[in-house]
């Protein structure tokens, strides 16, 4: 992986760089002393080179017997137990993989809407399919939902005890709804550690039981983590790619850049920048603070919110994610007539045409004063994955400590949450019931 | 469709309404009389009931065309070209459509990845298939490239006199490289009007040939449309909701709130968003101002962006698109263990549980300081579409000349393009292509 804040140097001085260094390095210091705001949710610093090796097996072991026995997956979880897994898949296999793969995946649990699960379990329904639910309580209201439903398919179709065979719990260690059933029925299960939190879990069992069974190599997806646990342990502020970000993002938030674009030149990594969308969110966005994350795919959006990034407000700043090797390359053929003049071209390849679009749209978005930090890849792959998952885990959790706030929790998840179970009367909110429905008709 | 304005009340008061109501009242007049910036482009206000009626019969002789003749149509264009189309297809058919519609719809041109253009050429080589490529002028990059790979691809399967029959130009009228080419190949054609610019086009040709040939009514689409033209024409400003919209947008935005989420609670929505993001960051994302417009899907981003929403930086309203009816209801049955503790929404609907969610999150944020507006559609239907497509034009027409801007124009668009223009030596760049080479080697 390179970071290159050769295109932030315009709006970020030396003398800004060093100003706050020693506040990154205090940053840092803290999440090596486990010693500050959060330090109960630190598990993922050590997972690439701490994960439960056993564990590690029974999922690769697990991943094959989806693979031999399934047409498809069926994966229930929402944020953290969905977005890594999604992310993985998406990167590593085709466009439109389920139509290609020889295991069709499906995400369900991530929403309430009907006519999508729906959909869903119509499209399993006539196919051998296994089941994982990934949930830490096993009470959490979508996947709790999505998991009766396909639940009871599966054991129409198959039978109790075939059914609970193509189950894979990923749960809690020791309690809960989902660990309580699963002893029950005999599924077998896999750990959402207590020190991980949701959006930090893709390299537990949370992430590596889909991405396995979606045929990626975990092993090399972890091996690619613990390079970067290495790399980013350097204490020379200089040489760790997360401390320079994390620098990076706080000086520009602190003059104004509040939105952050996560932008790519590759689809496949769009569910990337969904991953990183809730990490950065919930990490940084709070105590009424905070860079709102987004994100774009190029040359796509350029015809879409290209014109704001070019000359709307200047409140934002780009980071790119970028891969240096294409898979497939197209060369682009002469044509006789060349009556769309795009004969210039023949002979080059299109990623090259694509890099030189990337290199034109920084070079524009630079002139327009919005700031590029560029992170890119040599190709992809599993190893580079890894590695930047860990890479933007660490430059968060820095970055938030720099910024004053706790990366590790999310208060602000649970809000919605009180409101939704007060007007669903559910059973402990009674109180909350009353008021609310007091407040909707005062409001009229 | 209705507008509900209800959860802005405690941000926004009568007086600011009062105090903003002349001006938009004068924004919607320039429309009116076609008088003010951009008035070139206001095509698109009158479309749905002029349209020309003979090509719109032969859109739909072509669509039944299409999907007589192929299993795949390949659609080729980007921006303007492509979102409208795509929101359509998105919004009315199931999830995975590709994998379930008698007609898949594949998108390409939208981006210059070898990759995915790969992937799709690979999932149609071996199908019957027909291509619609969009382009008024024929020669922008993204879609001109790919429209040398399918239509080589098409000669070779099938012979350049059935693959010019497979062909379906929508382009300018009269002039330009793909109208020379479909007049020398007899590719029928279908018009790109010169009044109408890329975002506001969904209603012309280059929206509806891709929609019809789907197997999505576009009578009913104009006809919604048409709806919304008439009841946008009433000058009664507490009568109007576009100009209402428009009036609490630039309260809001002149107040701080710079970010806009249109927020969806049923994931088929998701690509109007994208087709709004579009519509709003080019009409209004100019002269170094304007709202940034981004979406989410609930309750899946209540696990991403929610956080951050609730708590973060507090610069950001909502406007929610909602359906209130959906198209398959599931109903959640009681459970013997109740382990999940789940069994007090027993015999409630997946539907009804989502509607509390959205009415607890609407709460949750609006007592967190963000202001919700609700544009709800009673159900997934091409007239419900055709009404939000104008609703929405005819809003933000009016909002940006309220903003002080030509929200017709999109200049900031060309800015990337001179660059890689340049960056790859096209003719006639010579001039720029000596300058940016010289920056980068200045630049080191």
């Amino acid at each position: 992986m390179i970071f290159n804040d050769k295109y932030t140097k315009q709006f970020v001085n030396k003398k800004e760089i060093e100003a706050i260094k020693p506040f990154v390095e205090v940053a840092d210091k803290m999440l090596d002393d486990k010693s500050f705001l959060g330090s109960d949710f630190l598990g993922w610093m050590d997972l690439p080179k701490d994960y439960d090796k056993e564990e590690f097996e029974r999922i690769k072991k697990a991943a094959l017997k989806i693979r031999k026995e399934s047409k498809a997956l069926v994966v229930i979880g929402i944020g953290g137990s969905y977005l890594g897994a999604r992310a993985a898949i998406e990167f590593m296999l085709p466009t439109y993989y389920n139509q290609t793969n020889d295991v069709e995946v499906y995400f369900v649990g991530t929403n309430m809407s009907p006519n999508y699960i729906t959909d869903i379990y119509n499209l399993v329904k006539d196919k051998d399919f296994s089941v994982n639910v990934i949930s830490k309580s096993g009470t959490t209201t979508e996947p709790a939902i999505a998991f009766r439903i396909f639940k009871k398919l599966l054991e129409e179709k198959y039978g109790e005890k075939e059914a609970a065979s193509r189950i894979y719990a990923t749960t809690d260690k020791k309690k809960g709804a989902l660990k309580t059933l699963s002893d029950k029925k005999a599924y077998e299960t896999f750990v959402v550690p207590d020190n991980v939190g949701g959006r930090f879990s893709v390299l537990t069992a949370v992430g590596l039981l889909p991405i396995a069974a979606a045929g990626i190599n975990i092993d090399d997806l972890m091996n690619g983590a613990n390079q970067a646990r290495i790399d980013l342990s350097n204490k020379n502020f200089f040489e760790n790619d997360a401390m320079k970000y994390a620098a990076i993002r706080n000086i520009l938030y602190r003059k104004g850049k509040d939105i952050e674009i996560f932008v790519n030149y590759e689809p496949r990594l769009q569910f990337i920048a969904e991953w990183l969308k809730q990490l950065f969110a919930e990490s940084e966005g709070k105590d009424l603070k905070g860079i709102f994350p987004t994100s774009a795919s190029f040359s796509t959006d350029l015809h879409s919110i290209g014109q704001a990034i070019q000359e709307g407000k200047r409140n934002i700043f780009e980071t790119i994610i970028s891969v240096d090797n294409v898979i497939n390359d197209i060369v682009i053929e002469k044509d006789e007539e060349d009556l769309d003049g795009l004969n210039f071209l023949a002979g080059k390849s299109l990623d090259y045409v694509n890099k030189m679009a990337k290199k034109g749209v920084v070079l524009a978005h630079v002139d327009g004063n919005v700031p590029n930090i560029e992170i890119s890849i040599d190709k992809i792959n599993e190893y580079n994955l890894g590695y930047l998952f860990y890479f933007f885990e660490k430059a968060v959790a820095i970055s938030g400590y720099v910024n004053g706030v706790n990366p590790f929790d999310q208060p602000g998840v649970e809000a919605y949450k009180k409101n939704m179970f007060a007007l669903l009367e559910k059973p402990g909110y009674e109180e909350e019931t009353k008021k609310i429905f007091e407040r909707i008709d005062n409001e009229g």
